[in-house]
């Protein structure tokens, strides 16, 4: 990537040949450093390797040469340091070298939090005369192998002077990358913190998902099991595995996608309280809209198993035996069957609306995918994720509500006082709903949607209502 | 994002460390400009915002400045002009601080149609010393704040000026987004209806769906429910929920799969009609080639929402109702129960095919997401979409086929007249096979195939053989 | 998209006005010629046709002109070649226009091999005064029309000067495509065959898939359906459709996601017996390790089909009748029918493990979709196909063996000596999960970690220790 890009209207002229391949360095000879040399040559790029032993610098890609680190530091503009930040030392020693170059610092730790600076301000102060770029951290020895077809394609890049950072995109560019700049070297810090993260946004949810679990988990052991077990002595406890699965799993999936849509609820009723927009919102709320996609995602895998636990009902020993045992006791006793119409109405009704429900919840789901979500403008995707949300969890709680039917009537059902699994669930799905009901009443609706559109109440000063906010 | 790139293969020099940091403008303190202010610090630019009352402008983010837009103006080379349309009124009053300015109009409307020209044309006319280049109304202040990780990252830009352009072009690239040039000035209003949109492409296949939806439901409804009712008094209402349901989504889904790849095999006919693939297909065919994928995504849907209704099936109260009557029925009379080799090859066949063909349907799905149809080249696709797509097709018609098997003969399937409905969803899929077994044939395929090559009947002018096309 | 950009920090001035459109010239008037020229319109160029009879060349998108090839070749420094290859002939005769020109060649061949060399350096020799730069033959024409939002959008580009390259580059960001630089000319024959190719990462895998199937397939047929037929002379033949598919389709499933990790498994075998990572593994390991993300997909894919399989059993004509046969005779015969509290564990238990395997499965295939893969960092990709895939093949293994239960100590398993199918499944995963129940043992565990993080056993050279890599 030649970046003389002013004469490039002019026909090309001998002059530019000359540099037609511009010459890198790359300090370090480990996996990163090979792969990047070789899609650095791939892509036309001249590669110089810096080794502590040259003659003993094996499996580099062909046609890269190799020399000391010294020399190689003289044929290029640009070293990638390819090397563990422990062993930065020997670059300090060998600064007169280095001064006037970009040194990209391409390096992670193992672990956050190791060092008090990070890994390119501690080579940046080891070689004051060189500039240090921070970038290509986030990238790996396998994302450069393979073409940056199935990997991430994203270098991120930071650092203090702008025409360095500029050399190190224009490489970036030239390897079929894209590049988000992020300021300063004062960024690298997060930047090397990026690489070693374990899904944070995704362990909150998870840690509601799996205490919810268990929590409902032990309530219906006990509703169930250990009360059949104490009240008539019968050990259904292989009932475990499916029966109990099945009773958890559905009420996570609903409370979690109710918890998906209170933030914003509450948002809503927070901004009416406030009377503008412009007020923050207190960062347990942040935080819990921020993390709302990963709720509806784990709701959404909760709901899947229980789709399947219950498809799976009738080929289970347990209930073909139940209903032989039924017939059996139908035809020995002699009584008369009848249809319950309502009994037929409550059950395919029920079913239906959890499949309709299931059915929206799966299209949710898909719109989230990043490459779909990309796809659709703003407008689209709060219709989808708003409008078609509510309409899932209304049908996802009416298919709990129909379940249930009249058994909360029945004093059986409260055994050792304990209401049965459906109805906690459906308690805060129930606040949701009534909350979203209130909010989209016309006249809440309106006073919404001007705060919205950046009105504030009277009490404001009128300077911020003169500067009126995009949609 | 320093633009100057002659000199970046020469060492960083002095020259260039003073514009290490360009600065930006921004009239507007509203949730797009704080957003936008952030980000641009992020990637190490300079922010001044213009404000009317710059000592109540709060919430901006830290490391901006806030002055009059006069002074603002004054700071910078490119201003991002985030006010209403409404409040343009006083970019006219200080035109002659904003001369040779670029102004980017990012403004959208609430509704489309609002105004004669564009926001971006009409700032035009009234700052006309200025350059306007309209940009980033189609990137949400979401997007701009979330790091555009997971948001759409295309910037589309246009304006009539190459170099202003340019710049709000260096500095979307800067901030981490892809550039789309869409033209001149003139195309801004198309840039700004684009927000507006609510899946366009998807309108007429979702009335399509939802037309055949409640046709094939008020049909079986009165074909099953209402004869029913009229003709043994018998009221199987209940039924609606589930069966009448399961008649109806199975159908439009076969119906609408039919209805994707009947345009390609129209447009097949009418090329080998023209004996030429250089004349234009007449404007419905072309609108409905265009939405093909959609209707085989909502054909999907139904074909999901068929495949668990059907599942559903065993655990109806009124299915176990009727296998114990039946059972109860068997024992009571003491009628052998011989099993029925045939219906056992049929039942089994049908399910199969069925399964088989959804299995290949939801790899069509997943093939059309746009980060999988991206990693395909264009004959990968084709075969997945086409190939496949007929496979699924026949695989689906054949399913429908054996499910009916021999009740077309039955004069009972036949109540008041109204055959079944699967004998109705058959009708497309045959015809659009039919057609495409013809187009196969050796002869046909020949011609056709030498057409999608350039090649053109005699009758055409010469001249044109002899630009072929590229495959 | 202009190219001075060094004065762009500067206001617009008069000199850059005349540049606003910079011309672009294309050889051809085929689908690709008229998209590309549409697009290159909408994106602010001049676009000028070279045609062999300007009159009658039609269709040509509005705005653009049309002339000899002589005089288009004379208004733009860029000449798309969009005409095939047998026709280049006219061009070497019309050498002296092209003289000092960039010519982009697009072409792509019907067939692999067809010729010696590629089209890009056969043009290249057919005007050696002219520059060719091979580009765009990855983009379809539709790709350029529906304005890349859906199709591919990484433009790779080839071509042994770099200025020219950058004219090109230049051109295809200003349309909105991402660009990869594949180096000198020589690339041009491997960009050739890259849209000949049909899924070439997946034929293997899918070879394996159906070669297995079929395996299964025939032995279960020889000890299901042939053996009843010889030994009790019964007819169950209609067990193909469901019973026998069933058998093949888990058992691919299992095998292959078990060979998705055992090349994994191998290779840390075999860097222990190496002691080190530095050398290269076998041809067919390392090939094998480039499918595993296709052999993970396909047993999915047949996971998938096992399980609607499986839950389409209770509706089953086969099995409603035995059923009922099985109640009917129950009564007659007066048995007493008891629950066995084991097979309730058993039956339950597999179905639970079965059930959770597969989410995890599909949570597995959904991370793998392009753009889910890519924004996951490195660590998080490696816990999720690693760990979570283990997991995975542990729970398919142990609902494999629960489903087996102790049926292979019954003589009556083993028809004409065949183990029943689901025993032949279980030898690849128990070998997997054993290898790596001993790679995760500590001591082992300890060495593999230090050996991926560089280390090398002592008879290697001392130099190499010091280079470490990046992890």
């Amino acid at each position: 990537m030649k970046s003389d890009s002013v004469a490039m209207v002019t026909p090309p002229s001998k002059s530019h040949n000359q540099e037609t391949q511009e010459t890198v360095c790359i300090f370090g000879t480990g996996d990163f450093g090979r792969s990047l040399g070789l899609r650095l040559l791939q892509s036309g790029y001249n590669v110089v390797y810096g080794s502590r032993d040259p003659k003993n610098s094996l499996l580099l890609p062909k046609g890269s040469k190799v020399m000391s680190h010294a020399d190689a530091a003289h044929e290029a503009q640009v070293i990638f340091v390819a090397v563990q930040r422990e062993h930065y030392g020997f670059l300090s020693s060998m600064a007169s070298d280095l001064t006037e170059k970009v040194l990209v610092d391409i390096s992670n730790n193992l672990k956050s939090g190791t060092y008090r600076e990070s890994n390119a301000e501690y080579l940046s102060t080891l070689v004051p005369g060189a500039t240090v770029v921070k970038a290509f951290n986030t990238i790996s020895a396998w994302a450069l192998q393979s073409g940056g077809l199935d990997a991430n394609r994203q270098v991120l890049v930071c650092g203090d002077r702008a025409d360095a950072k500029q050399l190190v995109v224009d490489i970036a560019q030239g390897l079929g990358f894209t590049v988000l700049d992020k300021g300063s070297l004062r960024a690298a810090a997060e930047l090397e913190d990026l690489p070693l993260q374990l899904f944070p946004l995704w362990r909150l949810p998870l840690w509601i998902a799996m205490g919810l679990t268990a929590l409902i988990f032990f309530y219906a052991l006990t509703r169930i099991v250990i009360y059949e077990r104490v009240t008539n002595g019968k050990d259904i406890a292989f009932r475990i595995m499916i029966s109990l699965a099945n009773k958890a799993f559905p009420t996570v999936a609903l409370v979690m996608l109710a918890l998906c849509y209170l933030p914003g609820a509450l948002a809503g009723f927070l901004q009416l309280y406030n009377g503008t927009k412009y007020r923050r919102f207190p960062d347990w709320l942040d935080r819990w809209m921020l993390c709302r996609k990963q709720l509806g995602l784990i709701a959404l895998a909760f709901a899947f198993l229980h789709v399947i636990y219950t498809l799976v009902i009738p080929i289970r020993y347990y209930v073909r035996y139940r209903i032989n045992v039924y017939t059996i006791s139908l035809i020995k006793n002699n009584v008369s069957y009848d249809f319950d119409n309502t009994a037929a109405w409550r059950h395919d009704s029920y079913y239906s609306m959890g499949i309709l429900g299931f059915g929206l919840f799966v299209l949710l789901g898909i719109t989230s995918l990043p490459s779909v979500s990309n796809s659709l403008n703003w407008r689209e995707f709060r219709f989808v994720q708003s409008k078609l949300g509510y309409i899932t969890l209304l049908l996802c709680t009416l298919h709990t509500f129909l379940y249930g039917w009249d058994k909360f009537l029945k004093p059986s059902s409260y055994k050792w006082g304990m209401p049965p699994v459906y109805m906690l669930s459906l308690v805060v799905p129930c606040v949701v709903l009534i909350l979203k009901l209130i909010l989209i009443t016309p006249c809440m609706d309106h006073k919404v949607t001007r705060i919205r559109q950046g009105w504030e109440r009277q009490n404001k000063t009128l300077a911020k209502t003169s500067q009126p906010l995009m949609a």
